[in-house]
């Protein structure tokens, strides 16, 4: 018999050769239907292997990420063998899963290309062969053995391959009438493959080196039912109208020059007006949470970075440092803020009784990124962190914990994100020595964040050895709109550059201490976090936020006086927005106003002029009939008091 | 006859020969007594050399700089006098006027020095020289003579700068027993040298080459009365006390740190929070003027400062390029934000009926200074400039000066400063081949200036040829409490920019335009303003603008709940201010407060907790009372209003 151990911590007992499928049926059949692939003691394995004794074993489905990447890597296979039914004498390269989906890189042979012309044939192809449910069988096979499958099947890619593959750790899986050298895992059969959407193509290099051979690479997605393509696809599509890079360009909210720099973003007056609002709303927040606001240069001298450790990690892929005519003196753009809030700190002596102390800065730093890499404001050259750096006493670590928390709670809340996890990252138990600190401050540094995140009532999930060198930290990630996980707020425990900086405070006892430093940013990056925030409100900023709240369109010149006194009385009660002047018809300025995305929209005319009042459109949801001005400022003013 | 005009454009006739002292003594026996030097159609001359026919005179006293100037220039003469009667065979190099004063650079042989403690007896011999009242006698010698003349007197830094000069255009002057080489001009005699004082001591090179010979410069000063010294000397004390190095220290507003390296100063918080008041407000300011904020990065591409013109200045003696992993590629830190703001400008086509737009930036920009030339916060090598870019057509100029003038002059009053002047800088009309743009466009952006100014009632000189190359300017010169002169404010209009950008607007006929651009900073630099308004008001600044306006002082740690409620009302009538919740003794609470040049100091204790009041001392002034709350706050309110 054999014992198996459920997740929950139950136990139970089955007979020798059972396999995760015989867990899953054993605990219902609906389960059983629907299983996947099983974790034993932490890894992904095919469901029908059979279990090995006193194995901690949980079924993984279609809602696991394990379990879509398994489905996907699986389909990779599948699609594999449509293309060898279709290109007949195809080699392959590799084919993994991807976040959405899986690619495979193929060689299709001097004169033969796929284009998306092409897709749907082998998309008929691959669902015709999934209605076979065609197992994926495992085989152990010797290096002698796939040496002599691949070379009989002139398979370059493989071969190269195998040749890096220790003998005796060599796998092929088979579905149907494809072979594939493979670790696996997958999932049991092809039958559960309904739906198949091939969705890029293009060319990359074999191994990455462009010295190599060019190959194919062929990107699809697929779903256990047909409804999830569907949903897919149109999320897909939803996401291109969010993109941050067309919004920003429509809303004139930022702008790219190529004079200025790839990656390097120009914040056009509204994107200012933006940025600066949100600035303003932390900034407010934080000095009413005993943060102490400071500037500080752009760049540093080398010095700096030697003594932060950052002058080390500098390579020939960094901005490279600027000399001056002082020979051998060099500064570095700042990659990060916190060598001198360090600096800061020893401006003065501290004591025990003054900490913690809290520097924050909205500070712009500087990482040279690939161009290739660049993505609109999400990956960047240049970017503002909101940043800040405490230093507090080492029993004073969980508290300031639950006090970021408030505020990181605050923002997301603010800003409409409700839906998130929080990551608590921890030490690797079993390999201590990667870490610097000692245990005692680890001990305390790890259950002040986990009792921390737990009295804030924060769904958390728990990675070993993911915490950073210098100290354990807790991330958010915050799903947005469209079901998209981003990694926004982080806080972080430092012990190194208090050590590095020779930081100290004398205790209570007049002896020498280390404080522990925090470093914590709620947006993240002001960039990446505007692009996200973009995404998600699709352009409609929340009222508090968005640079302008209403438009006043006079239907015509006549009321255009009416139009400046509406727009100033608003002004008096702090809502802010716009006339638009032009001489266009109505039906254009609605249009343009609608465009523009601003929420809301005061028509003004005679009838409007003569009683003093306002006729009220709300962007997206139309005519809210005319009102005095009075109580149009009042509704307005009520929902952003809710929002905060 | 000669035929003289005078300043106020009023003619007079003299005899052949006469001198500027003649018409001094034609207009007033006092004027006479005083005069210094002459101006004869614009040259600074001797007061007794006889004049040209036809010329432009004005007399030049005290009172003038350049008469301040000649009489300093004499003065280094009279030192050296007094220094070849002390050191025989002293050897001197050039003795100049500086801004305050006159040097020395000598060369005093081998094995002979000058310390503070020689001064007096310099000083005392320079008195009794000139108590001998003699002339400062003008000769115009040959080449050959003047070579002759210092071969003999075995001096080779005057043979070297004879070296230099061309034969019939060499002059000497000489007073007493001491004969100089000298351009001139003088004063009439050293009669009216009624006070001197040695002021330091240093080593200099020879023409500022480290190869050559090491020379002693001797800095000091002179004076027509011993009480202008005396005053001089307790203004200088005054300056030491106001130095923005030292209250800025004091005062915890900013610090340097070696690693962060020199002339990239810390804002600590107090002068953050100073900084970001002085933003706030001319923010403000400026967007109630219709201004647009924008932020873009503070490096840009090579090409950037290419298309500007930047780029071909850069040398050696500048911050040098960041390379970057792409062979060829090149950044710049940015040393001005127009190239930025020009490439914003080029994100959407403008129509004539959209200028002008403006757009401001609190732009970090980075010069690299020699590091013998930092000083403080008023020489760095990275600064923040509240700088604006306004594009406008040329119709426009006028009126955007004058709006700009509005706002400068918003800026001066808000923070005290009542004595200034504006200096007009026009262009050099005999050399017109200096300047870019068209005669049309420099007549109609000159007069725009000087009608501006006049029309807003500015006190203004103008100096012809001392416009930029790109177009005409406008700077504040404002004198401090303690009589200095700074250079603050700058409006300038730029032809240039808009044409190396190739920046244009729609005009009403369709036809494409080039819009003007004008720069403008109303503090210069953020860093640089702040040192002086740190002078200027010796730390204690204005009431809306400083950091702490209040601090409560708690007697004991019995009334401390009390000192925190005050704070807590005061904070909500938006004061903003502290509790000094020390265990300390009130005697030592209150010094400490008056060193932190705290405006207001409440000191509550039983009595005050019971009435529910405060007693208020004013910084500097002392005990103002108790009184409840609400009066102080109506108090400082009104103090604040009036101020702004």
């Amino acid at each position: 018999m054999l014992n198996i151990t459920l997740p929950d911590g139950s136990q139970r007992q089955l007979p020798d050769g059972a396999t995760g499928y015989d867990v899953a049926a054993s605990i219902s059949e609906g389960l059983a239907r629907n299983a996947l692939a099983v974790t034993v003691n932490g890894d992904v394995r095919d469901l029908h292997r059979p279990l090995p004794d006193n194995a901690t074993v949980s079924i993984i489905t279609w809602n696991d990420t394990a379990g879509k990447s398994t489905y996907w890597h699986s389909s990779a296979h599948l699609m594999a063998e449509a293309l060898e039914a279709l290109y007949p004498g195809v080699k392959l390269a590799i084919g993994p899963a991807i976040e959405n989906g899986f690619y495979y890189d193929v060689d299709l042979g001097e004169g033969r290309s796929i284009s998306s012309e092409d897709f749907p044939e082998i998309e008929k192809k691959m669902l015709e062969l999934a209605k076979n449910k065609s197992r994926y069988e495992r085989k152990e096979v010797s290096k002698a053995d796939a040496i002599a499958y691949f070379t009989e099947k002139q398979d370059p890619y493989k071969l190269e391959l195998i040749d890096g593959l220790e003998d005796g750790n060599i796998t092929f899986y088979t579905q149907g009438n494809f072979t594939d050298l493979c670790r696996g895992p997958h999932i049991p059969d092809t039958g559960t493959i309904k739906a198949a959407k091939l969705m890029n193509v293009g060319g990359v290099f074999w191994r990455g080196d462009a010295n190599r051979q060019q190959l194919t690479r062929v990107y699809g997605i697929t779903f256990p039912k047909a409804k999830d393509l569907t949903e897919y696809l149109e999320r897909l599509e939803e996401a291109k109208r969010r993109d941050h890079r067309k919004l920003g360009k429509e809303l004139k909210l930022f702008a790219f020059s190529e004079k200025v720099g790839a990656g390097l973003p120009l914040w056009l007056p509204k994107g200012t007006a933006l940025r600066e609002r949100l600035e303003q709303f932390l900034r407010k927040a934080q000095v009413k949470a005993g943060y102490l606001p400071v500037v500080t240069p752009h760049i540093g001298a080398k010095e700096l970075y030697v003594t932060s450790g950052h002058y080390e990690k500098y390579g020939a892929d960094s901005f490279q440092p600027i000399k001056t005519p002082n020979p051998g003196e060099e500064f570095f753009l700042k990659p990060m803020n916190c060598p001198h809030h360090c600096e800061i700190y020893k401006t003065e002596p501290r004591s025990y009784r003054d900490l913690p102390v809290r520097f924050a800065e909205f500070g712009t730093v500087y990482r040279y990124e690939q161009s290739g890499e660049l993505h609109g404001l999400t990956r960047v050259r240049g970017f503002t962190q909101d940043d800040a750096h405490l230093f507090c006493r080492p029993d004073q670590v969980k508290d300031e914990f639950m006090k970021v928390i408030d505020i990181v709670l605050y923002v997301l809340k603010a800003l409409d994100f409700n839906d998130f996890t929080a990551q608590i990252s921890l030490r690797d138990p079993e390999n201590k020595a990667k870490y610097i600190g000692t245990d005692e401050n680890w001990a305390l540094a790890e259950s002040a964040i986990i009792e921390a995140a737990a009295e804030k009532g924060l769904t958390t999930t728990t990675e070993l050895g993911e915490a950073a060198f210098y100290g354990p930290k807790l991330d958010f990630m915050v799903r947005d709109a469209i079901g998209r996980r981003w990694q926004l707020g982080t806080i972080q425990v430092d012990y190194n550059l208090p050590e590095r900086f020779d930081l100290e405070y004398t205790a209570a006892d007049n002896s020498k201490q280390r404080p522990v430093m925090i470093h914590r940013a709620p947006f993240g990056s002001l960039e990446r976090f505007v692009a996200v925030l973009i995404e998600h409100c699709g352009g409609n900023f929340p009222l508090w936020l968005t640079p302008e709240q209403f438009i006043v369109l006079p239907i015509s010149d006549k009321y255009s006086d009416y139009a400046y006194q509406v727009k100033a009385q608003l002004e008096q009660h702090d809502l802010r927005g716009t006339v638009d002047g032009r001489d266009e018809r109505i039906g254009r300025k609605i249009r343009d106003a609608e465009m523009g995305k601003i929420p809301y929209l005061l028509v003004v005319g005679e009838k409007e002029a003569q009683d003093n009042i306002i006729s009220v459109r709300k962007h997206g949801e139309g005519d809210l009939g005319s009102m005095p001005l009075a109580d149009f400022v009042k509704s307005v003013q009520s929902q952003m008091v809710e929002a905060m």
